[in-house]
């Protein structure tokens, strides 16, 4: 059997305002309406094995507007473009907008950069739905992730530059710098980076320096647990991105004597406590 | 002997728009007043050779306000503070200004950011004359130069930054990415690079590339130069940055097939020339 001495868990991890507020919207209107069907407009949070525990309590999740006829649909924390928000009214469905408050702050940035003359440009992953829902609220919007996509911009514009909330702020600045360096004529840069996100950042760094294995818990598909984990690999080689305990491979910990563990923003606290249980079990933790 | 084979001059070098106003300026103004004094304050141009061959004319440069009494005053290429204008004013002196368009307008902007309740900050040199005229027209102006003075940056701030004017885009750039790492709230940027500085050290790269030896001529303390001398030097490490034809140690010429010569934005027209054909005739080019 391996035997770990200790298990450490980030200060700052799972759960941030935005996506608690999610979840409890989700829930209240599923007991609400329990006579009629509760959808969400894509998965609510990243994170399949919350997705599931609210799809057993009756959330559907849709990926289409077409695939909603009639009932209540949930605004995830990510948000939706204001298109498919007027698609949803005009459908005369019941809403209940459950997006980030900082994710509405970005798409009102958007706007006003956009009614200031300035060409929108997000720093962030253009698949993200976070980022395509800000893409939707201004014209043209360019997004770059990538030194490489510097040649989409606008020679001698002047840009309005805001950043996917979860990215970090060094992509964040490598970014900037990568821009900086070309032929722009004025930039308007608002930090629109989620405090939360670095914070877990930062709390999950300085854990990474303690231990000799670091796991980061989250969806795969979870940009901030993503950024989490990329930021962890850079200050622990030993770090695994993995959703849950099941998806550990145990022979990892061999001659490991001190485990981290942290999580993303939309990982809930029961998978953490999970892992953490059964992990000290594991190890023989207090036995 | 040392035998080049050829000497190739940068498309773009030399003086720019804006000195050769200052110097034509201050040629017309001891043509005009040759009955009184004419003065400099500062340096009119970083260029010994020039400010020297201006002096024989009858300009007289000094370090400070207080040296000049009576007759007329030329304000440099670089500008001045407003608080050494209205000092100037205030002594009742005639007043040439020849302060470079491009250097007046980042003034200008510095005092709008400022307005606009952004912290002014400017990247560049703070010892330079350019830089102290722009910190003196804006309050409590933070200038930085490396990425150890991003700490000096208030913490949440909103940042309002323009660049010395001959700094090179991957200065600005790397100092908006340290900048941009950072916990600011907004950035708005202005783009102060001076197109003529950035030409020369575009044509100069060109030529690093294909000459076994590269010659930067213009003075010490000219900041444009310098940023040229340190550009080509990272593209090809046998440059040299020399004043004049004086300047030069002949035995760095052997052994090389091609020569390149470049000059500062303040480096006139006959240095180059007079450098020019003295490595021509050195080298037996034309013989």
């Amino acid at each position: 059997m391996c035997l770990l001495m200790k298990v450490l868990v980030a200060e700052k991890c799972g759960f941030c305002p935005g996506v608690r507020n999610a979840i409890s919207l989700a829930e209240q209107t599923l007991a609400q309406e329990k006579d009629s069907f509760v959808y969400s407009l894509g998965s609510i949070i990243h994170n399949n094995d919350e997705v599931s525990r609210l799809a057993k309590l009756g959330l559907k999740t849709v990926n289409d507007v077409d695939e909603i006829e009639s009932g209540t649909v949930l605004i995830r924390s990510h948000g939706v473009a204001p298109e498919q928000m007027s698609k949803l009214e005009a459908k005369g469905l019941k809403i209940v907008d459950a997006t980030c408050v900082l994710v509405k702050k970005v798409q009102r940035i958007a706007r006003q950069l956009q009614s200031e003359g300035y060409k929108v440009v997000v720093i962030g992953d253009e698949n993200h739905p976070e980022v395509q829902a800000v893409v939707g609220c201004a014209e043209d919007v360019v997004v770059i992730s990538d030194r490489s996509d510097i040649d989409r911009l606008p020679t001698d514009g002047k840009l309005g530059i805001v950043c996917q909330t979860t990215q970090s702020p060094e992509q964040f600045g490598k970014m900037l710098g990568a821009i900086g360096q070309g032929s722009f004529s004025e930039l308007k840069v608002i930090n629109t980076l989620c405090k939360e996100a670095i914070n877990r950042q930062k709390s999950a760094i300085g854990l990474c320096k303690q231990v000799d294995i670091m796991i980061v818990l989250g969806g795969l598909e979870s940009a901030n647990t993503r950024t989490l984990a990329e930021l962890c690999k850079k200050h622990n080689r030993s770090t695994f991105h993995l959703q849950n305990w099941n998806d550990l491979d145990k022979s990892v910990l061999c001659g490991k004597n001190t485990a981290g563990v942290t999580a993303g923003a939309s990982t809930p606290e029961w998978i953490i406590k999970e892992f953490v249980d059964n992990l000290e079990a594991f190890s023989g933790v207090g036995q």
